[in-house]
């Protein structure tokens, strides 16, 4: 019996609240991704919707309970991608949004977040700083704080993802996902290893960010003092608890990968998927990248969960 | 009363037969587009399936009926897309495909052809050349020649996203439909004019190959000597006269573009919404760059018609 802090019949309850605009997103095959690879690949498409990631399946719900209690504000601490999220669903209800987020965050998650209408506050420090900022804002002005991963709304909103996921059929061998606080890898692991759980739930996360991997491991909180890695969007440090506790009930392994395998990953996602994505996005791809044994005659879904990257940047990366 | 060859319930049927991962694409609105474009835009995203284009949409009807009927082999004349499309639905149904294209079309298009497992056949000359190529063969051989625009599945299959278009609300004041041979144009307009009259139908052509346009703007079929246009999948020279009798019906206006504008256009696509386009579905962008006024203000659906684009020239495009 899988004990986590989620529960199938209300994700399921929780997909009727998101604006169809972010569900049921592209799942397909890239033959072209695959003959590289040496296994079969699909792709879940988390890009293609107003917010360029998959957050916003989690912001929808925080935000509908917030509009259903008249509440007025909230407040998230960001790497970029939470921030937009929670404001283009605040802004559709109303609310006031404030997010938080380190003034070396990528410049386009920056600029979209304030082009959303949200109040945006940076800090000097990283993700961990702008979290610890974020709750002192929360209690000041008494709106509810966002906390990604531990919130359950966070992982119910990916989780639909999960339900996506599970629909398919024939089923699938493997899931990679990328790890970062973890709502996404709970999420979907919870559903995955309810309704299909002959499917391997596979977490990576860069080995310059590696705090909940090794947590995972070490079956206990391991924190980090820094971290050094691309993926902006789970470069976190502090590993939560509870989240710990259900991605160690949900997950079947959780791997680190290089910067050259993401940067390899994403170059990889271009030129025969015609993808731009951003760093977290390439973690799936990386993972196969670096051990292909692995995946070899498989079939395998990665997730390709954000797509907000500074093109500056990402041209230097692919095109190096 | 709108006459054309196309008929809403027939395209009803038809959906059914198509698999339903080139269904339900992605429609949102992109704020970052529309901001810097001056009025808002939805993308409909025909890019996120195994072909990396709306053309199988097309071939998965000609396909279901040739296995239907016991058929064994299947020839087209292709830009490219068309003949992946075929390619994949053709491989599915066990059906031989052979897919006629000229030497000078995108080597990445000509390889996934080859990579589907079609047999692939290159002339000297341009489309044209390989559409007299192809009837060739399928008369030599006695097997279904594939027209794209002129057979009606063609149409009814790009009809469909019609359908997702006028599901919508609150529905759009208009939609900018790449301009080839005039399959999608005629199919989604028909579908609009049917069920969203209000919605203005415009088709977009690069003025590097008009035929079309011009010959939608004369009532007659006026065909031209050469075309010189980067945007590869509409450059065709010879309009089939039954199809610009649909499009008589269907469209309100037919634009030409410059060269120019599709580069701007698929520059702003990469920088504003995050996809990597091939030149022929940057022409609605590259519609609205050309005449701001006449969209300020409106909420206009660009139909992002394919992906399959020589990422080497395209980097020299969107960087130059």
């Amino acid at each position: 019996m899988l004990t986590t802090r989620l529960d199938l019949d209300r994700i399921r309850v929780a997909r009727r609240a998101i604006d169809p605009i972010f569900l049921d997103t592209p799942l397909y095959e890239c033959d072209a991704l695959g003959r590289q690879l040496g296994c079969a690949v699909s792709i879940k498409l988390e890009t293609a919707n107003p917010v360029r990631s998959f957050k916003a399946r989690g912001t929808e719900l925080v935000t509908g309970l917030l509009a259903d209690q008249g509440r007025v504000g909230v407040v998230c601490a960001s790497a970029g991608n939470l921030g937009q999220a929670l404001g283009w669903s605040g802004r559709r209800r109303g609310l006031d949004v404030t997010v938080v987020a380190s003034r070396w965050a990528p410049a386009a998650k920056l600029d979209r977040i304030r082009a959303l209408g949200a109040e945006l506050e940076l800090v000097d420090g990283d993700f961990e700083a702008a979290r610890e900022r974020a709750a002192g804002i929360a209690q000041q002005r008494g709106v509810r704080l966002v906390e990604d991963s531990l919130d359950i709304e966070t992982c119910e909103g990916a989780a639909t993802i999960g339900l996506e996921l599970a629909d398919r059929t024939p089923s699938f061998d493997a899931v990679l996902i990328a790890l970062g606080g973890g709502a996404m890898a709970t999420g979907v692991g919870h559903v995955l290893k309810t309704l299909a759980p002959g499917v391997e739930v596979i977490c990576v996360q860069p080995a310059g960010a590696p705090a909940m991997t090794r947590s995972w491991h070490q079956r206990r909180v391991v924190t980090t003092d820094s971290t050094s890695t691309i993926a902006d969007g789970v470069a976190g440090r502090y590993p939560i608890r509870a989240v710990l506790d259900d991605l160690l009930a949900v997950a079947d392994d959780a791997v680190l990968v290089r910067e050259a395998s993401i940067v390899a990953g994403m170059r990889m996602l271009l030129e025969r998927a015609g993808l731009v994505v951003e760093p977290s996005a390439a973690l799936g791809v990386a993972a196969i990248l670096e051990d292909p044994d692995r995946f070899a005659g498989r079939h395998v879904v990665t997730i390709i969960c954000g797509s907000n990257v500074d093109l500056d940047a990402y041209h230097r990366w692919v095109r190096s």
